[in-house]
């Protein structure tokens, strides 16, 4: 499907550029404050770049207002077109003399108005007898008029067959997967994918347009560089000093993370992750190697992110929007979000995105830092920038701003000296004193763009060339959203860290990050008072007693981590003891949890020294999606190095067949039990409790497993699939440690019950776990404890 | 064993330290350079030290010098004798007169003179109406002389029981494990293991001798930084200015490694690694866990080193041991060893240990450099050296020398304020200008002593005072050299990098390490010549037939380098069309340069849709060394994301026992091949070629697998471990592509005679692979298929 609206948009692109007719641009907000600010000197610059190549031009400005006030409106915004520096003065108002012939204002208003356009339009192009090459409808409007005009475009102002129809989108596209998914699909009913073009301006950006060109004319030297082995980190910034005064009504709907990372950032994220197309001029290529990116990042968790709010903010949304005066807004203003991308060429790479408002400086970077491995045998008043492998090495594409001031690509002298094509990037002379990430300029082989140009100037002529690769498709705006959208729901309830603004934040927005983790490197101090709702973390982990066993007790997130920690510290006993730890873990919900904390959070996990085993069994393929192993499989033996002979599922799908008896699954299970584990006693069994009272795969009544000899049977669950194999009672309670982890208010009942029984495993099989000469501990949430 | 000797010893201290007796102190070589520039001053030091606190004491200086005039270089030696500053001057000839008094010298020669002494020590305890508390004998005489004194002293010269002895070792302790064992056991003979005090002067440098100390002064802090997870490199550097000019005899036999890292850097090592002892008073305890610290290191390969040589040298080795003019030392003045330590505290932080004479700066130091974990949201002219996680967080033990001149203890600012004893050091106040470690100064807090000691007379205090842990005992002496020997003796010819000396040097002394290898950062300049071998990219890679099919040809890197391309681009087709790729791997040593080229190499191979088959396996279960399955897993599977479930090992090993005809294991496996491989045909199988023309386990002659409808085979190997499980001929005939892998010298005359062959599988059964339908690729390198 992908594959099909790409050849098409191919096609329209081709005829574009081989027959060339006539083209009309119809600016939509042709008096609003983009259209002044950028649109028009960008279309003057199309029309300047394309005009004596065989097109011919109009340009039609439309808006609401009625066309005399519109048209003066229009005539101011278009007296500030500039031609670049080497056109003289007097040849420059003869440009602009042709080009505002070309233009004219138009009122868009009613279906009418747009019937009048095409009509218009058709007329112009017989009169003149041209031959039409397509229409640009530039949507520099609001959101909410989106659907009205789409709705128009297609019903009245499509050209005729064989011309192309491009339409040109804003953001916002939505405001969460949901809302982005609903506003994506009306705009389809309206039109092909092939002819929406959503910009976000950051790829028009000199820096970040040559991000791919320079992997692809230095891909000799990075091919080798480009990842984990060699990457230390990756920094990905935007930095405004401007705050959102005036602009409230805006950002307190959207934030920090909707407006700069979810977009622009992650735009960059992906073009600095993805795997290099052979041919960076297909758009195909690269567009398709971009999605491929979004499905090897990590899913972000809550601890994924820091947030910051300026102490300015909530007054000014206060006043902006005539909140009351005990208005607290939770809208971040600043946000760092550490990103993990799973795949071999970036596993364990940090990728730090950071934006925000009200900062010391305005300035946008993307920097890669290189590792340093070397030792460098001078003193360091010996070391040459261009030689020594121990000072930072590192590339960075310089957006704009900042100290530099121009866009700029640097790269350390001691790296590589890049390839840069000379026409449009050329050397910045140093500046003595001026120093940038550590080192003086004169450290790194610096280029700036020969002509800087504007973003959307940039964006125009690709729109023009169809060079769809600086555009964001559909597909790729939704992998964007299903990113973002967990994040942002997640932090919705989060107070963030109140700063001061500007050179006085000093280090209080600074932070570190450990295993996946995010935090602040500074304690908080300026908490904003929000009234006292208690917070998981204003709980201790309670310790108490369950069956006259130990009982730890405490929220989900808490208790899990408590879980895991402990688990670490039973395998690294194990380990130091007797050389291995033997963990036989359950299936269901809530170890998956578990599973990404250990994979995760836990680093120094002896993994090369843990075997695996299962507690139970669906008899299910084990990539079946119903399977245990599956579970354990996805969450945790993807991210974690197990030995392949240290993990032992139990054969319940022996020579094609599942769980057939004669196959003796459970009695081969059982003995590769007794000849691994000491004793046939594993050193920890994470258990769970059903709602029935079960365990493991041992249902209430079960014939086999309460009791007896058989360390490993196959049981019958009421529920589908209904064939298990299990670990049996009596070759659990061997164990040295079991834990029993049991969450959620559904439990509750359950747990209420059991621990008034006594010792009845035929009707609750978990009143059965009574570890010999082991110990036995129960993790329960508050909602499975407390109710 | 160990713990009888330490408590011994630790019974010998406790009679010293609680009754006061006579002890007699007999420096061996009392005329030599190190009696002359330390030993008689650090006696004199003992003395002022302990004199006064109930002890009474008599030193002899011994030498081979006849009385008359060994008594008169002795006094000149004892000229020189100083007090500390705060001691008045004439106090201070007070105190010279008393402990020159208790002095004297003596001639040691002959048996009767060792009778004599032991004779006039009784008889000066008795006559003066003391009681013997014990005898030190320092011998500071080359090693060739330790046996005659050893058997000497012990034959005449130990003290009545109740008293003790203690001997003082000086370096060399041996040239290699076994002559160190040697004279460890010839030793050992005459003195017990606590009577033995082997001296590493390092160990009583202040900063050296202040490590434990700071460790355990701020456990609190340390214990969560000082592992892995925070602990980004640890550098242990002694730079030496000075070369080897009028020691080259000594030199030319030892060499640096021996000189200095298998002694000194080792121990300072040992103490930054060891786990720490919970009272480090201790001396049994730091003893034992220094050992664990020695059993934790990683084996050292030839790649862990590098070696440089100072130009100047082989001439003066020439000159001073009458060498003739060709001769060219390949001893190296000049080491960078890479020591990883397989722990849980350390594993994967690279240990530096660097030393060399004629280099830039004279200077010793151990640093701990911590990992950046932070992002720092200020732009860098804000950051607060004591704030900023951003800036270099280091600790650094700074030995002497060097820009600092002093002892002294750095931690940076921003990593924690430590704790120091304030009555033994003091801070260091600022010295602007100054940079360490790439941060000034007032960036750390710095401690030195506030009474700088020298090194001998710390030690001779700690031998006074029983304190072992800062001697060598001769397990931690044979510990090391097991570590080190094979370094040597694989390094023994090795050509050293030459290089010019001092600032001169350049940067072509810095080296890098990636993996477990350390490299030189610049190309060889400087390399005597040697005769110009070819090297492997002045080929390129060639196309020819062979038996008439393809055959690729290329040096050993190039084509390891090709084959996995190759079988990327078949998988990445394969993966396209069919949703899977089963790829079928051989063991042995070829593919293991293979293994790592895919895992290192290829980030875009789809792993999580590969197929993982073995062609062939030995009868041994899966975790044996020898199991081929077992070289996949170390050199591939760790490495990559390979769903469990595609992983497929032969089932050699069924119900604990190996490759049982009735255990169906052949059949197990062609039914999981039947029912997951679409026809039963790979996309691709690897095969090799035996120098007996085998491949796959079909040998000649073989009774199975060569033809048939058997897809897998069990067969019988001319070599140990006999029993093999294989893939058939039919059956790697159904592949899509086989790939025969041949190299090495070894192969060339089975690669001439199978070129002529025809099909004659029983025979050969190389010849019997011919792909039905398939594609066969030969990839043969070029001294298989050259000579």
């Amino acid at each position: 499907m992908l594959m099909v609206a790409m050849c098409l948009a191919l096609l329209g692109c081709l005829q574009a550029q081989e027959s060339k007719g006539h083209v009309s641009i119809i600016l939509l907000g042709a008096t609003g404050d983009l259209a002044k600010k950028y649109l028009w000197q960008g279309l003057f610059q199309l029309y300047l770049d394309e005009a004596g190549k065989g097109h011919s031009f109009s340009f039609h400005g439309a808006a609401l207002t009625a066309p005399q006030q519109g048209q003066k409106l229009m005539d101011k915004a278009l007296e500030s077109l500039a031609c670049s520096k080497d056109v003289t003065p007097s040849h420059c108002d003869e440009l602009k003399g042709q080009f505002l012939q070309l233009s004219q204002y138009r009122q868009l208003k009613t279906a009418e108005d747009y019937e009048t356009l095409n009509r218009d339009i058709e007329t112009q192009v017989q009169r003149d007898g041209l031959w039409e090459a397509g229409r640009i409808f530039y949507f520099s409007v609001p959101p909410f008029a989106y659907a009205d005009i789409a709705r128009n475009i297609n019903s009245s102002c499509r050209p005729r067959p064989g011309a192309w129809l491009r339409v040109v989108l804003e953001k916002p596209f939505g405001h969460d997967h949901l809302s982005a998914q609903q506003l994506a699909s009306e705009l389809g009913s309206f039109f092909q994918e092939e002819e929406m073009y959503r910009v976000d301006h950051y790829l028009g950006k000199q820096a970040v347009a040559q991000i791919l060109p320079f992997r692809d004319q230095n891909r000799k030297v990075l091919d080798g560089l480009w990842n984990r082995h060699h990457v230390e980190r990756v920094e990905i910034i935007m930095k405004e000093t401007v705050d959102a005064e005036g602009r409230a009504s805006f950002y307190e709907e959207y934030g920090v993370i909707r407006d700069t990372l979810q977009n622009h950032l992650t735009e960059i994220l992906t073009l600095v992750a993805m795997e290099l197309p052979h041919n960076i001029s297909s758009s195909a290529a690269v567009l398709q190697h971009k999605l491929q990116a979004f499905q090897a990042l990590r899913g972000l968790q809550k601890s994924s992110a820091i947030l910051g709010q300026y102490q300015a903010y909530s007054g000014q949304v206060r006043q902006e929007l005539q909140k009351p005066d005990s208005f607290q807004s939770l809208t971040p203003t600043f946000a760092g979000v550490l990103v993990h991308i799973d795949n071999l060429r970036w596993e364990g790479v940090p990728f730090i995105l950071v934006s925000g408002k009200a900062l010391d400086e305005r300035v946008g970077y993307v920097r890669i830092l290189f590792k340093n491995r070397a030792y460098c045998a001078q003193s360091e008043r010996h070391w040459a920038s261009e030689q020594s492998r121990c000072l930072p090495q590192q590339i960075v594409f310089y957006i704009g701003h900042g100290e530099l001031g121009h866009p700029t690509v640097l790269v350390s002298q001691n790296l590589f000296k890049p390839y840069l094509p000379t026409q449009s990037w050329e050397e910045v002379p140093d500046q003595p004193g001026l120093r940038l990430f550590g080192r003086p300029l004169s450290d790194y082989y610096a280029y700036r763009p020969v002509r800087e140009q504007d973003a959307y100037s940039t964006l125009l002529s690709h729109i023009f060339h169809c060079r769809k690769e600086s555009f964001i498709t559909t597909e790729n705006l939704l992998a964007s959203w299903v990113f973002w959208t967990p994040l942002l729901d997640s932090l919705a309830l989060e107070v963030p860290r109140l700063y001061p603004g500007g050179a006085e934040n000093g280090h209080l927005l600074d932070f570190e990050f450990s295993g996946g983790q995010l935090s602040f490197s500074q304690p908080e101090v300026l908490m904003p008072e929000l009234g006292s709702v208690p917070k998981p973390s204003d709980f201790q982990v309670l310790r108490a007693q369950y069956r006259e066993s130990p009982l730890i007790t405490a929220w989900p997130e808490e208790l899990i981590s408590k879980l895991a920690s402990d688990i670490e510290a039973t395998a690294e006993q194990s380990v130091r003891r007797f050389g291995t730890f033997h963990l036989a873990l359950s299936g269901g919900s809530s170890p998956i949890a578990l599973f990404q904390q250990l994979a995760t959070g836990h680093y120094s996990f002896p993994w090369a020294h843990t075997h695996l085993w299962l507690v139970d069994e669906r008899c299910v393929p084990l990539s079946d999606p119903e399977s245990n192993f599956q579970g354990l499989q996805a969450h945790l033996l993807q991210h974690v190095r197990v030995p392949y002979y240290n993990i032992h599922p139990m054969p319940v799908h022996l020579h094609q067949r599942l769980c057939a008896e004669e196959d003796q699954g459970a009695q081969t299970y059982a003995s590769d039990i007794s000849a691994l584990v000491a004793n046939s006693s594993f050193d920890l069994v994470l258990l769970g409790m059903g709602t029935d009272g079960h365990t493991a795969s041992l249902f209430p009544q079960s014939p086999t497993g309460l009791d007896g000899d058989q360390l490993v049977v196959l049981t019958e669950s009421p529920l589908r699939p209904h064939q298990r194999m299990s670990l049996s009672l009596p070759l659990i309670n061997r164990a040295k440690k079991v834990a029993v982890l049991v969450m959620g208010r559904t439990k509750r009942e359950i747990t209420m019950l059991v621990s008034r029984v006594g010792h009845e495993p035929k009707k609750w099989p978990i009143s059965g776990v009574l570890p010999l000469s082991g110990q036995l501990v129960w993790y329960m949430d508050y909602e499975a404890f407390l109710g």
